[in-house]
């Protein structure tokens, strides 16, 4: 196989299809933002959306074209025109050509059942509908991509229909086919097997296109199906980066890039890019507002984390012994759950930093270990929030001088809201060393008064806190069960620019959850002032 | 193929493998509760623990020897003797014959880097101390499986010596041996391949045992690489309930079973438990204290939802049209998902079980799919809050009448928190046609206060709100990037124990997108009284 043949097109729809997966919701900020970050990671395209289904996704096309991307070329999605219409006169068409962006997806009917039942109109009409509606997108300069919608139960059903409706969208112009298992029924020995035979007789009728696999997960098969249909000879691959989509999701992008091109050998993403895999799942998931699954291959916190007390023991001695392959290759990081033995050398250097004359077998490392233990018991989790585990540090070694002290602080929250469009107001009174000072400030809800507030306060002291912003906020309900008394976790990022810091803080009281983290954020940017972490 | 060939032994070992994954941890009731789970499944055997790893497990084997299983088999977990020294005086192994279980399962390297690098011993004394491991455990009556662990790397760089580890574990008396991908790192086609190779080997010499395989899904393909493995000859599956495993977990067998029996005719549990599949899956995940996830397929909740617009419709006419196999199979059931994308259909079909008139054309679909539309575009999300839906659906379509309106709330929050335990109080006053309820309460954090105060307020007037409790509480902030000022959607699951029911708010202040959520629970429970919903 030549270099060409081994260069595999990634299409990633995690705004489309991935959008139609349950609890998945994204703003229009939202889907720029994971454009911006697909195309840096060089996914070649991306289908952003259905131009004619909803205001969001219209508005959407209307401000994607003012971003300039580098790698990545954006797809419009749609389905083919109405039966027994004029294509010109289609408003869902005529809204995919002024979506303006270079490619267009279709979808049509594979399945002659579907056609008759769901479509209502003949097999013939099916076809014109394929043809004239590739033809027109064709006519109006865009490239076009048929995706052949149910193409594996319509195969099993009536191959010669289905083998028709790709002949009549490449002899129109479509310059992709790609075959989709649109529910998800297929197992990867069928899918190798139909593949190559849609091969051969694209091969056999000369008809030159590009042949894509599209998978659903309801087997459980997506990657796998995927990768069988790459074996048989498809070179344009699509899924969602990870994995959502209707039902049980589609094939998961991510996984396929790293197994493709890290154990098969094809190109799907500049090779440099790789170790940018976990960063990008990161930052899709936190965009999408859902929790990374911990176990996703490549990509999740646990896919090298290793917990058996033998399998700690073995990547001791041999990385090779339990890791496929480096967690560094893809951007991830080898973890070594800190209730094992092995915790404590971890710990040990770390405090190391700090305190040169900490040793893995020093008191101060073994309690430590245990105060962790503890805090993460009651629902800590310091791995996302290394600024409070640092400052967690530096008061365990004695190195900590705190800045100021609270005396107290009020919030007042009350509907309807009088004389004031913000909802919330707070008092704060903070003393550092004989000084009081003591102000207030309404804001947006509580927490945000209350950071307003207690910043405002401590300015007079430390000048250099009014380069600090807090960049993000996070809840998570720690024991849903329990309603509304449940613990909650909060996250904040915060930045002077320079510096990126997060830190956590968890309470039943959400407000003392964010007071804490808030605390330790400016906590930790004056001891960065003092150079003591 | 005779019927004889088409039995697969299934083997599960959420106790075990899957005890090692992150987040994952059993107290020795969730293990038995686990065990008749799986047993009234059908699941033949059931691997429960390592009765010489910690004195959880060997509690468990005390604890379970008066568990009477019906269609189980259970297996105690255990390596090879320790190097160099005699098997009758290995406590590991004795503890493994104390269990008192029928079957034992032995892991041994068969990959000489292993033997060496890890085991620190020569080749030959590995092989020895799998045979005096089987020989020993079979003299004491137990049947004995072994796990060749990192069989297929050990393949990979030295086939003989790794089929020499099965060669001496069969003529020990090994009546299974299981091909391990320990690193999860193979893919489906090279499992095909080494499993096809293994078969041909044991039967070109004669050596008689079933032929297993236990995967994990470090590349996406624990699932593929199993069924691969069956098509290549592989009678015995190991894998997890749930897929719970180190790393990036094990193969899922509520996946495999569904795959292997309803789409290939292998028979792996009686064929009327099929339909208990979701059901086991629920309790073990509940048992494990995580969420099930919502996307797996055939039992996640998602697996048969249904959300962009032209699934919905095509589900409407039939469906086979996006759906694989029927959802009561597997004991599951399909959902419409309302959102942005819901065609006019799924709309108005929801419309019409409350006012009989609706229909798709009807200009009250039209303009509620509008609402929809803009409700989620400021962050709302109904999929997951049909409570919310349906109050507003009898908002729009005028059957809604007002049970109560709010005439102020107070919140007030302080640290130090005076004179009581309990930081946040409120003060909430309420009109029920011309009477007045005015009361206050405290709680941990505002949102808690509010629910009590609020509710203490209209019991006066509707005592059944007394049976109401909240039992789920969900915060996710939708524009992380605005920090504390952005928007928050906050979900509130209730319940009267007869009905479980979700409500959705939204707001910048959290405290205001909690108490529009808190009023629409209290809001459907009194229609709910009304038969209005």
């Amino acid at each position: 196989m030549d270099k060409m043949d081994k260069t595999i097109t990634v299409f990633d729809s995690t705004l489309r299809d991935g959008a139609q997966g349950e609890g998945i919701n994204f703003s229009v900020s939202d889907k720029i933002a994971i454009v911006r970050c697909l195309d840096e990671l060089g996914i070649e395209y991306i289908e952003a959306g259905n131009p004619s289904s909803n205001p969001k996704d219209l508005e959407f096309f209307e401000k994607v074209k003012n971003l300039k991307l580098v790698n990545s070329k954006l797809v419009a999605f749609g389905s083919t025109r109405r039966r027994n219409s004029d294509v010109k006169s289609d408003s869902a068409i005529n809204a995919l050509i002024s979506a303006d962006t270079p490619t267009v997806c279709i979808f049509g009917k594979s399945w002659d059942m579907q056609v008759t039942e769901v479509l209502h109109t003949t097999h013939e009409e099916n076809i014109n509908m394929i043809t004239d509606t590739i033809k027109y997108l064709k006519e109006n300069k865009k490239e076009v991509f048929f995706d052949a919608e149910h193409f594996f139960d319509g195969y099993k059903n009536n191959s010669r229909y289905a083998l028709l409706t790709l002949n009549a969208a490449i002899k129109a112009g479509a310059s992709a086919v790609i075959l989709c298992d649109t529910n998800g029924a297929c197992l990867p020995d069928e899918v190798y097997d139909i593949v190559s035979d849609v091969k051969s007789y694209l091969e056999k009728n000369c008809l030159n296109a590009v042949l894509g696999i599209h998978c659903h997960n309801d087997t459980g098969c997506a990657v796998a199906n995927t990768l069988m249909a790459v074996k048989a000879g498809a070179q344009h691959i699509q899924g969602t980066y990870l994995g959502f989509g209707e039902r049980c999701g589609n094939a998961n992008l991510s996984t396929l890039i790293a197994d493709l091109q890290l154990k098969k050998g094809y190109l799907c993403i500049p090779p440099q890019n790789i170790s940018k895999l976990t960063k990008a799942a990161k930052f899709i998931a936190e965009t999408a507002n859902i929790h990374l699954e911990h176990n996703l291959p490549f990509v999740g916190k646990s896919a090298f984390a290793h917990k058996g007390g033998m399998h700690v023991d073995g990547i001791c001695k041999t990385p090779l012994s339990f890791e496929h392959i480096s967690p560094d290759t893809v951007g991830n990081t080898r973890s070594i759950l800190l209730s094992e033995m092995s915790g404590r050398s971890a710990i040990a250097t770390k405090l190391n930093y700090i305190d040169k004359s900490i040793t893995r077998d020093s008191p101060k490392a073994l309690s430590f270990s245990e105060k962790l233990k503890a805090l993460e018991h009651t629902g800590y989790q310091f791995e996302s929030a290394q600024a409070s585990l640092e400052l967690l540090m530096l008061k365990h070694l004695g190195r900590f001088k705190p800045f100021f002290s609270l005396e107290y602080f009020k919030v007042m929250s009350e509907q309807p809201a009088i004389k004031t469009e913000r909802s919330c107001s707070v008092v704060v009174k903070v003393r550092v060393g004989d000084s009081i000072e003591m102000t207030a400030a309404e804001g947006d809800g509580p927490v945000h008064a209350l950071d307003i507030a207690v910043r405002k306060a401590l300015e007079v002291f430390y000048p250099s806190l009014k380069d600090v912003r807090l960049s993000d906020y996070k809840v998570r309900v720690l024991d849903p069960g329990a309603a509304t008394a449940a613990y909650v976790r909060v996250l904040i990022e915060s930045t002077d620019t320079e510096h990126h810091w997060t830190t956590v803080g968890v309470s039943t009281d959400i407000i003392d959850a964010s007071w804490k983290a808030l605390i330790d954020s400016i906590e930790y940017k004056l001891s960065l002032d003092l150079n003591m972490i």
